[in-house]
């Protein structure tokens, strides 16, 4: 349903039926996705030369001993405006402490629309406070 | 279509039509909905013992000579982080003199979609000002 | 699907196609639409007496010399607090010095979601910092 | 220091030692002040006439019986777009359930340049999220 | 009191009693400050090849048949992500539709403490709604 | 000039000269300030039983091979709704990735206003967008 150069995602998750019911909420929504289901892979992507996100979606448990703290890390690292939304269910509570600045925070489970309104909200382009 | 621990969205509203229209929006949206048709039914979900609402959506002018302004406010007294969203025809301009802080007003009649996207808005973690 | 008294949104796009697309999401979502193709016709209907609309939302390259950023300053004219997304593919850098205070900018091609998200987002009755 | 028509805060604090340091802090920063010791009194000014208050500061507690609560009610029914700043020691916890829409609450001991900045940030003129 | 490599901020004001209060009480504050007192004196500058500023504070009816409107909007072309502080009497209701995104008004006679925390706030790093 | 229970401020910098100013400033303006040279001893003083800060504001190149970065991150986890406020000439860059949500950035050299209205910014008590 996503038109060819739709908003491209980049959604991170290892649980199969998670990632599965998310991209396809998004797909619906209009957006383009790009999943990745390992830190790994998902570093990979957004170290592609030509890589333009306009989100990210990240799961904080990841499978393969990395985390969603550090694919946003260096998502951030390497676009510094690219707007982030982690997605986790034990892991909220370190968000204040190592989630990055003007992120969101999605608790499992959550309810599709907020996922879908969280990356809405994130690319859409507005006034910071300064301006 | 909602998980079975998808986050739990209390509404109040006293006309049946506008109650099954917003429910059925919230859990098409993936949120589950508990509803009240009276605000003495709504503060007696809210006093439960293990109660744990994620947002409460409520129309101002409740049947029972109660109002959405005192379930709010209960609402707020027993959790102080609790998402308001408030639903109103004719009492909309009341807001900014018996609203509580932080909360959203949506004017009858509206659209599913800022329903939906209201209570979305309201269950995302994000910083406030202050840190 | 929108009721009869459902929030109505003027929607200005001189790309039949685009036109299509956004005027049914939003009526998919609950809203009312109203259109023009032109800038012209959109301030014709802003300057109407008895003109209620809850938001504009407008393409800036208009096919008729006209340009959305006027479209936005006559209606910001008539109607101080309307809000305002701007919809553009080659113009959106332009939106820094042309958009108007509290407007957003979505880019072409946008997703569906983002637009319906925009739209609810700016009809809801918020506090703003002062208040 | 303040000039003629500067902006005209009203404050209302029962303890004088307070009210003082507050009051020259804020026509250090420039702005008049009209000062309460009552809830009464507050709403007397607030009911007069020509009043024309730019922000309303408040302290909780009030000797006479009344609380700052009702008297930033009161002031939100006759002027809904004033800007309120509450100022407490212990009731505080008390502001997520009575305070109103777009307040600030500053907790007692403050520092002088939170009052400064509280005010100064209600009465500048920025656009809400819905434009 | 400013030091060497303060912020800079570029502030055009045609009155001379009213510039030198607003200069004397950023520069207290510690920032540096360039001064305009037209418009075309202001562009001339904001069009200088090494210009940095950190923010543009603009009175809007200027002397030479120049309006801060026109100063802001070219300084929004030259650097997009300007902070931009407008000071008027009378042209205040013009903001909605004149101004620019993300901007503040200050109405005169406005008290010096809030155009020191507008300009303060407008300078601070802080992330946007979308990251 | 700060009350004997002003609100406290950790104030982290290995710059003795910057320290006093940012020190003084935040004194005069009502706080007071604890402070730290380098990131161990900030840590201390943040793990000390009976903290009890109302911001930090912590430079990022600390002399003893720590960061500011570290600091924020340690002030978090115990604290997770502490203020923070990054102070940064060489590393501003950085905190798009590394610093943690609804943080500050000032760039030095900054002015004594942006520190001060920074602080008091973060210390108020605001309703964040969910409530």
């Amino acid at each position: 349903m996503a038109e060819e150069d739709a908003p491209l995602v980049l959604y991170v998750e290892d649980e199969p039926a998670v990632l599965e019911l998310g991209v396809s909420a998004l797909e619906e929504g209009g957006f383009r996705v790009a999943s990745a289901s390992t830190g790994a892979g998902a570093i990979r992507q957004l170290e592609t030369p030509d890589a333009a996100f306009a989100a990210l979606v990240t799961d904080i448990d990841l499978g393969d001993n990395s985390s969603g703290w550090e694919v946003a890390r260096r998502a951030r690292e390497l676009f510094p405006d690219l707007p982030v939304v982690y997605v986790s269910g034990g892991s909220a509570h370190e968000w204040a402490s190592r989630g990055v600045p003007g992120s969101v925070m999605l608790t499992k489970p959550f309810a599709l629309a907020q996922l879908v309104v969280a990356v809405s909200n994130a690319t859409l382009e507005r006034p910071g406070p300064g301006g």
